[in-house]
Order: structure tokens, then sequence, then C-alpha cells
């Protein structure tokens, strides 16, 4: 063989393996190798979230000091949802053609994540549509709930069925669609050490589904009580 | 060029290109060109859709001849949208690795509707997913909603904001994948033919944005308004 044909066939191999995202022949665009460590990158991800948790207790302890327990709870989980959804979630919307190269804090957590799901490094159609909806839809509203919540609007209970509603199917279409690539077209998006299939990919998302799944299930019963409420006081006062 | 490569590489290009839809190198397995006339498919869909709306008027007539025509309206709407959802998207979820060659009445709709989207017959991921859920979770639901309006049932309205948002974002994020293909890859998936376009893609789907969007609109408001009720009650009961 050619000697310049061979270099250019083992650069062509060389690109095609050169990152540690599956599968292996992926194409990601101008990757560079995280300069942080995966410690630094998680405890300062944590760190964030525990600061927007104690702050957000902070305002609404002020704002309205009587609301209960699981009402401020709930409302500490919004703004951490709409923190990552607008933020976090949008600011992959925004790069999602050259993430690969980034070496901002955002960037590289998103390549740590990307460890377990490389469709956040090779412009998946899907995987940005669903995040730059996500981004422009429940990150806004998802501060609204907390606004609504913390300040007892009768608005609450729809507005936050529906984030909760948009979070969890946004969420199970995620999941289905790397889903139907492995079983249909044999393709794995995660690395084969089962933490980053477990502990990023499927228990990160996973609490996208329980809590909103939760949320959905009471806010749907708030409503339907209240309605039910009305329509007794209806039917009695036809019944004067 | 030795012949037997010339015969390999006519075979591929005419593979490649017998069949209608874009990008014409679209890999479509086992097409088979629809025996039907359109004009026999799209009139049959409509007399179906209409034999559905008559139906469903006459049931509801006789449960609750009571129910005012708004309401009436808002039943057939879900009953069509149960049996498309059910049905139709659920025939194209099941079959959806052999839609090109099926000639039975939903196979030939679906080949026919594919002019305007190609992703239907070439086993796309996120296509397949978004129906399947369609067909699964807003198809029975839809039937759900239908009977909770008929019976005015106070889960009515909680109900119907949560299949109509999963129909307004699952086509959201249908026009919005396709669009992201078109400007990021420029792929089209529609026949140049406005009609398809246009007449198809646009207009067929669109019905599924605007109509749910008011629905959604309108349960929120509804469930608003009666948690606004229970919560002045309670607040008057509280100062007297």
């Amino acid at each position: 063989m050619a000697s310049p044909l061979r270099a250019l066939m083992n650069t062509t191999v060389y690109d095609a393996v050169k990152h540690p995202y599956y599968p292996l022949d992926a194409n990601i665009a101008g990757y560079v190798a995280n300069e942080s460590t995966v410690m630094s990158l998680l405890g300062s991800f944590v760190a964030g979230c525990a600061a927007i948790f104690g702050l957000t207790y902070l305002a609404v302890k002020k704002v309205n000091p009587r609301l209960p327990t699981t009402e401020l709870m709930t409302v500490m989980w919004f703004v951490l949802c709409g923190c990552i959804h607008f933020f976090f979630e949008g600011y992959f919307a925004y790069n999602h053609t050259n993430m690969g190269g980034l070496q901002t804090f955002f960037g590289q957590l998103w390549k740590e994540y990307a460890l377990s799901d490389s469709r956040y490094l090779t412009q998946n159609v899907f995987v940005f549509c669903v995040e730059a909806m996500t981004a422009v839809l429940w990150g806004p509203l998802s501060f609204l709930v907390a606004v609504l919540i913390a300040t007892e609007h009768p608005l609450r209970h729809p507005m936050q069925a529906a984030v909760s509603l948009g979070q969890c199917y946004g969420d199970l279409l995620y999941y289905a669609t790397s889903m139907a690539d492995h079983f249909y077209l044999g393709i794995e998006y995660s690395r084969p050490e089962a933490y980053y299939f477990w502990g990023y990919y499927f228990s990160a998302n996973f609490f996208w589904i329980v809590i909103p799944a939760m949320l959905l299930y009471n806010s749907i019963k708030a409503s339907a009580d209240a309605i039910r409420q009305v329509q007794e006081l209806k039917g009695s006062k036809k019944a004067m």
C-alpha cells in the first residue's frame, strides 16, 4: 500500500478512537479531554445544588414563613429544576454543536455525563430538541411553579401538573430512544462500566420520573378534589 | 469497468431511487408501491372519521342528552384522538420495521403520509418512540377523557390537561426533530411538492397543536377557578 494512503488510513482510525465514548467510532467534533478531575466536577455540582437549596430555603422562610415543610421542599425541587433546565440544559442546547471541545465547568460536566450517553457529544437531533424544549419550556415554568407554591396561588396545581408531566414525558422519550437504538440497532451510547450506565444515565434521570410522577398525581388529585367540592356546592344550591 | 461491477453499481443506484420518498437515497426496506388510489385512501379515512364522529354523537346524546354542544364536540374530538392514537398510530408502532411493504389500508395510508415525512418508512428511532408512547399513553387516556367529559366527572379537567399537554409536546418534538435535521444536516424528509409538506406534514399535525393548546388552556383555567373558589370558601369560613 502506498505510504500516503496508509498514513491517511492510520489518521482516520486514530481519529475514530481517540475519545473514551461509546460507540468508539462515534464522531465527536473537536474532542479535548477534561482538564478538571471527576471529583472536583461532581463535588462542585453537588455544592451548587446545596447552595440553590439553601438560598431557596432562606428566601421562602422570609416570604412565607407559615408554608408547610412538604410545600417548602417542593419549592426547593422546582427551583433546582429551573436552574438545571434553564442554565445547565440550556447551556447544552446552545452549545450542542461544539460540546466535545469545551473546557468550561458546564462543558466538562456534560463531557463527564456523556460517558453514559455519547449522544450529548454527537449532535444527536432528538437529544438536542428535547433539551432545547426542556430549557425553554420547563426551565422558566419551574421557577413560575416555585413562586406559585410559595404564594399559595390557585394556578399552582394546574401548572405543577403541566411541568411535571412535561418532565416525565421528555424523560421517558429520552430513555426510550436510546433503548430503541440499543434493541433495534445494537448501538450502545454508554461506556461498559456499570456505574456510568446505572450511576449517571439511569439514576440521574430516574429522579425526573419518580418525583414528577408523584407531584403530577398530587396535583391531579388536588384539582379534581376542588372541582368536586365546587360541583357539590352547586348541586346543593340547586337543590335548595 | 468490469461488467459485473458495473451491474452491481447499477443495481445499487436502482435500489436507492426506486421509491418516491425523500431523501431519494433513503433506505426503505421491502418497499412496494400502494395498490389503492390516493382518493380512495383519503376518502376512506375521512369517511372513517365521519363515522366515529357520528357514532360518538349518537352515544353521547343517549348517555347524557343535556351535555352542552361544546362539551359534546370535545367528546367527539377525544374519541377521534383515541382511535387515531391507539389504532392508527399503534398500528405504525407495531409494524414500524416493515411499513414499506404493507398493502393493508393503514399500511397504505402511512405510505401516502410518508411522502411528507419519510421517517415513517426508515425505522427512525424518535418517530417510533413518540408514536409508540402516543399509542400506549394518549390513546387509552383520550377515551378515558371522553368518558369523563360525558359523565361530567371531577377528574375531567385535570386529565384533559394531561392528555392535551402530552399531545402538544409530542407534536412539537415531532416538528422540532425534522426541522433540526433540515437546518443542521440539510436533510429533507418531505417530497418537494408543497402540498405534501403543507397539506400532510404541517396541516395534519397542526391540528394537534392548536386544539390541544386551547383545551389545555381551558382545563388549567377550570381547575384554577375551582381551587380559587375553594380557597375563598375556606378563607371566609376562617374569618367567621
